[in-house]
């Protein structure tokens, strides 16, 4: 991606006569060093990650206040919660609520998913979100193209590629960082999916609604066929493109599937093409995989994606967890992060079985963070071993103060500490005076913890 | 261990004159026909599990109602729950609550770890939990031994042996099924801990006091250097032991060290020794491990302790998710069984904080059996996967009772789904009218979940 931020810094120019574009490529080089200064690396292997396409920072420059945040390789795992409208949740406030719930809970990223109401409501959303939201903020345009293609043509197969586009560019126009676009989907992997069948089929909302419209119009996925517009538009805008899975297996029989495998091989072809255009990228993954074939689904994807990061959903290690998938989702997100994975989006506990409330969005958020957290110690990632060591050495010493402010959710170890009677906090949690720890300390003359 | 039943029940006979104990063969054959149709595998592979060592069944013939479990190679993964009394917490009406939790919530066996008030309290509560545990019910003797050794000497490093053992052999004619024993930790290993330094010392509370003991003394662990009484007395009672790891890693930093790995290697010989004696025989494992150190201290474990069945605690994959440690549990526990532990020690939310509630008891069983499926289903246990199959059919199917019914949590998954509006009901959960599922159904013309 040699060049990259030179040629977007002339094309914004040309094209958006914004004030705040023609500071462009001074806003990316600020991106950096922020990233670098964050993730304690040097600017300059940021910089040659986003130019080997191997990181990616998802910041709109007209998204007003935005902190830039790196995903990729050699950087901290990245979490992203997801938010928004739906068909029965119209209320906008409570979808900014579960937006500040989840950035206090530690996102790195927040995607808005909103399908509520008329496409004049879902712009609403999305411009509230990007006001409040100082992280990057992920769509997915195909949503909302999909609900003004029923108001205005009455059918989702109805949508043309015009609704497409200009959904993606009023996205672009508003300010959002990074959005899901599912090019990956062609007649060729659903024709695969389709003949050697599948126990759940295609699971992907965005997937389906390509799905449908390519066998009702028996026509090529607009997103594949005019992928070269759709690059146009990212890099006119400095949008990051996130390729979308749309034939991620949505059970855990479907995993690693010839429909899978076959989207993953076009992915990968789309990922040249966009580094050609020096378009940021990453590529979705599964899903639900069985815990056994998550290394391999790494290894492949960055193989046939020629180390392009990767942002999974999960995976869930079960299909059965429901009411507790974000604990399957963060097994299976600590594998693959492990594993090469760079971003999560988490999972709630509400998970296929109804929309996340304000706490559902704190405990899916936490349990991802604790996911990529494991993986970057078990990475090497820098300052993820420390934060462990200081614990452990707050445990040591008794310090409880400090054991709370370096828990993952301090807020919650205060609460459940604060729980216990004044007897129980004298006398330590768990042994009293059986303290293991105390003993040990006496006789083996070395500080430990409590037990 | 061929023959193990046989002098089993010699020695019973001879030394027990109880009535139970006269069909001692008969009650292991039916133990292992049991564990055999509980696990859909032949009786004869079970058997062959118990002569090899590779499968312990630990029922204590003594112990009236027990429904036996198998534990080890080729068997479902086994949760097990901790309950007990402590200093602060002497009422064990609550943990006898606690243990109803932890069996509806679908735990497999239970540990009593009582310490609170006399001596007399903890026999009832030992006696009261074994009265309502249908379950294999497990003890650590050492701690009764502890507050027994204050109560009648003034400090735990006065314990004496006939302490230790006659306590061992009191929790055994209660019939308790299983004990952990801390056998492992020696002069030799105990000084190799020193020498190398740790971040957190020890936090096995019995290897603490047993280090404690050892240092006072100026002697080597009664558990090691009498080893045999010990075999005698699980031999005579058919106690199956579970041979603790007091060295076990309280840090990330400290895992996978020279002391575990001595203390391992020492257990390994004891595993030796138990078989040779005719003693169903178990190991524990840690603690506190970094991610992608889980396979290699299972495979350790189970090459120097010969294919022993492997209890692990947690393993925890971070030190920093206090309030949330049984999701660092779930994935170090997940991750361990699919390398080949066989049975995971549950650990709660309030782990680190204080002790657990029902609900914490409740989320920590389910925390630990989502792990423990999530490798089954990788190992290709028997059953594993069909489950999932049934619950992703389900969906598809959008068969909500089913789906209700097949969650690993049906009260859960029930109490959330009934959270929601009859709206949102009718219009399924995400996507409302936009059912990317009902647009797939139609369009492929295969049936497909909602999403």
């Amino acid at each position: 991606m040699n060049g990259h931020t030179v040629k977007q810094e002339t094309t914004l120019r040309d094209e958006i006569p914004s004030n705040e574009l023609t500071n462009h490529r001074r806003f990316l080089e600020e991106a950096v060093k922020r990233v670098a200064t964050d993730e304690c690396v040097s600017p300059e292997q940021v910089w040659q990650g986003i130019k080997d396409g191997t990181i990616v920072i998802p910041a709109n420059p007209l998204h007003k206040g935005v902190i830039p945040v790196g995903i990729g390789k050699g950087l901290r795992t990245k979490v992203n919660a997801n938010i928004g409208t739906s068909v029965t949740n119209v209320d906008i406030n409570r979808e900014i609520e579960k937006l500040h719930a989840a950035l206090s809970a530690g996102a790195d990223t927040v995607m808005d998913l909103s399908t509520g109401g008329t496409t004049n409501d879902i712009d609403q959303m999305r411009q509230r979100a990007l006001e409040h939201c100082t992280a990057p903020l992920g769509t997915v345009p195909i949503y909302q193209a999909a609900v003004m293609a029923i108001e205005q043509r009455g059918s989702i197969v109805e949508m043309t590629s015009e609704d497409i586009f200009d959904t993606i560019e009023k996205h672009a126009a508003d300010g959002v960082d990074f959005m899901t676009v599912h090019c990956g989907i062609t007649r060729d992997s659903l024709t695969r999916l389709m003949r050697e069948g599948r126990v759940t089929s295609i699971v992907s909302r965005g997937g389906a609604f390509i799905a449908a419209w390519m066998i009702h119009n028996d026509a090529e996925n607009p997103l594949y066929s005019e992928y070269d517009r759709l690059l146009e538009i990212a890099s006119r805008y400095g949008v990051t493109l996130s390729l979308g899975d749309a034939l991620r297996p949505g059970s855990i029989a479907d995993a690693t599937d010839r429909a899978q495998v076959q989207e993953t091989i076009v992915l990968g072809e789309l990922i040249d093409r966009a580094r050609e255009a020096e378009v940021q990228v990453m590529v979705e993954g599964p899903g639900h995989v069985p815990l056994n074939q998550i290394a391999a689904n790494v290894i492949l994807q960055k193989r046939l994606c020629h180390n392009a990061p990767f942002y999974v959903l999960g995976p869930l290690v079960t299909d059965v967890a429901a009411g507790y998938d974000h604990i399957a989702a963060a097994i299976g997100g600590a594998i693959a992060a492990a594993s090469g994975a760079d971003f999560l989006c988490y999972v709630t506990p509400t998970e296929h079985l109804g929309l996340p409330d304000l706490e559902a969005v704190r405990e899916g958020v936490i349990a991802a963070r604790i996911a990529g957290h494991a993986a970057d110690v078990a990475k090497g990632i820098s300052g993820a071993m420390e934060w462990d060591r200081r614990m452990s050495e707050a445990r040591k010493s008794l310090d409880w103060s400090e054991q709370i402010r370096l828990s993952i959710d301090p807020e919650r170890a205060k609460r459940l500490r604060s729980a216990l009677t004044p007897a129980e906090v004298n006398e330590c949690s768990m042994c009293g005076r059986y303290c293991a720890m105390k003993i040990v300390s006496e006789y083996l003359n070395v500080p430990v913890e409590k037990c």
